[in-house]
């Protein structure tokens, strides 16, 4: 949530002078990424009518070496019709540029709002966009690990520690100590895969009214388990913020939208209450080490762990939410 | 730097029909504005073709009985000619509507960027336009006293204390002791006035190349002497950001632009001098108490009050900078 790094505007329009997008109008440093900063520009277009970008300046945590993925994988999905962003390339026809030891990139602006109080409607549509995406990357040629993977909760829950885990919260170890080795034992090996987005939350899909305009912030993308980002996706839309409420409308109907694309095999379904274990850990583990180390004059606000926490205990007492027609 | 206040898509949406402009299209907090939250909109506009804003919710140290100077002294200014946003009334008429013990305000955006290394034909175009406003504000028939005069200069050092002032540098307090009773004791008492800006930092003009789209963040306006908000405005401008590099062809270009439009009656220009040394221990006062009571984890970034003692003790040795045609 913040600009880390300040461009001047001789720097920026010079910046923007590398692509073939016009002159620059405007530049506003806007308040999102937590990795990166971005900038919302406005320039004079190709044809002087007007065009708008986002600018994302990556500043942490982002290997330079995935960022090809990333924006090489917005326009694949783009070219094939899923409502993504489209990566700008310069006029040299490179992805992203280098400033000192920092990447940006131009990417398409695309209009829409991301909702707070998902309706089951919104919902229907991010799981129908879900898996027009996952169906689209079946030919992207990229290909990258999950990083954040089992292997990378139970390290992040190492670093924090049994008396870091308890500064959160009392449970928190005795949670994970629960359910962590069962998951990890029962974790399905066999289930069919593609790119997926991995953190798709309703802050990363744009929307006008119940359609979707984008689906933004790929930076955790990879090629995993395609029932997985179904169930990422479902412990991110079906809880209220703390994780205390669950709509049983959104879920069916975020599952629905989903199945109206792509059909979700019976080993699939089955796998579900799991798999969204799994994804209420996987929030839980990346939170708790966040909430430990984020400096207290960070620019971040630290999101709490127990919400995903509470996730993780309403799947493991809950696995009949996933039964076909549970609430058809 | 910051937006310090959430507001879901929902709640915008809502909050954008309380305004003929068209249904919300896009919400970006943007990271301007210290002491308010400030979102970029775009809407589909009254006519269809989209039209853009920027809503500001009021967080901090403004009062709410100065918001009706601000606004409409954008509608005035703007009625004049005056490169300056206009203020977007509600369907009901009124400048800004309440939400909670906050108020917020619609306003029109406006293309350009803000340079950071003016030219002195950048330059000229800022006195310029800050001399129009000054002649279009003569019928304006708000009135607002400058809260950040010399009085609040000597209360701001008092609250930093001696001690306080040696923290920051060794010579700030034997500067203000030296300088201060002076300036106040030579202050102008009948020098030509209007609404000044008050802060017209690059940062507050928004340009396109060498013209001027817009004059910002009006919320020191006042009414106060014309010659020393002439004074900032070149204390703003003429010198690099440490205070130490101090440009004469910038200086001259933006006394030129203003004298184009206003020309200086002859005991303002020989103010100058003075009125330049109290800008700069303005903005020294402010920002050294700034520099004191900013927590560590604000969101804010401190800026260097010696920047503007290095430009007072410049502005003490060089008073004939200010001479006519010192440069030409």
């Amino acid at each position: 949530m913040a600009v880390y790094t300040q461009i001047g505007a001789e720097d920026m329009a010079a910046l923007v002078a590398e692509f073939d997008v016009g002159e620059l109008v405007s530049a506003k440093g806007i308040a999102e990424g937590v990795s990166n900063s971005n900038w919302l520009l406005d320039t004079t277009g190709r044809d002087g009518k007007g065009a708008r970008f986002i600018l994302t300046m990556y500043e942490f945590r982002i290997e330079l070496e995935d960022l090809p993925y990333f924006l090489s994988l917005l326009d694949h999905l783009a070219g094939r019709g899923c409502a993504v962003p489209r990566t700008i390339h310069d006029r040299a026809g490179a992805l992203y540029r280098m400033r000192g030891d920092k990447a940006l990139a131009l990417i398409e602006f695309l209009p829409g709002v991301s909702v707070s109080e998902p309706t089951p409607a919104q919902a229907r549509a991010v799981g129908t966009a879900l898996a027009q995406m996952h169906l689209a990357s079946a030919d992207f040629a990229g290909s990258r690990e999950n990083g954040m993977g089992l292997a990378e909760w139970q390290r992040l829950f190492d670093a924090c520690g049994a008396e870091g885990l308890a500064r959160i919260d009392p449970d928190l170890a005795g949670l994970v100590a629960e359910h962590m080795p069962r998951i990890a034992a029962q974790w399905p090996a066999d289930l069919p895969r593609s790119v997926i987005h991995a953190d798709l939350f309703p802050d990363n899909v744009l929307m006008l009214g119940d359609k979707v305009t984008g689906l933004i912030d790929f930076y955790f993308a990879c090629n995993d388990i395609m029932a997985y980002d179904v169930a990422v996706t479902h412990a991110a839309w079906c809880f209220d913020g703390s994780g205390r409420s669950f709509d049983p409308a959104v879920s069916a109907a975020l599952l629905e939208g989903y199945e109206s694309v792509r059909p979700l095999l019976p080993e699939e379904r089955a796998a579900l209450p799991l798999l969204a274990q799994g994804a209420a850990m996987r929030f839980t583990s990346s939170r708790a080490y966040d909430w430990l180390n984020t400096p207290a004059d960070a620019l971040v606000v630290r999101k709490d762990p127990m919400a995903f926490a509470r996730r993780l205990q309403f799947y493991a007492a809950n696995p009949a939410i996933f039964d076909t027609n549970a609430f058809a």
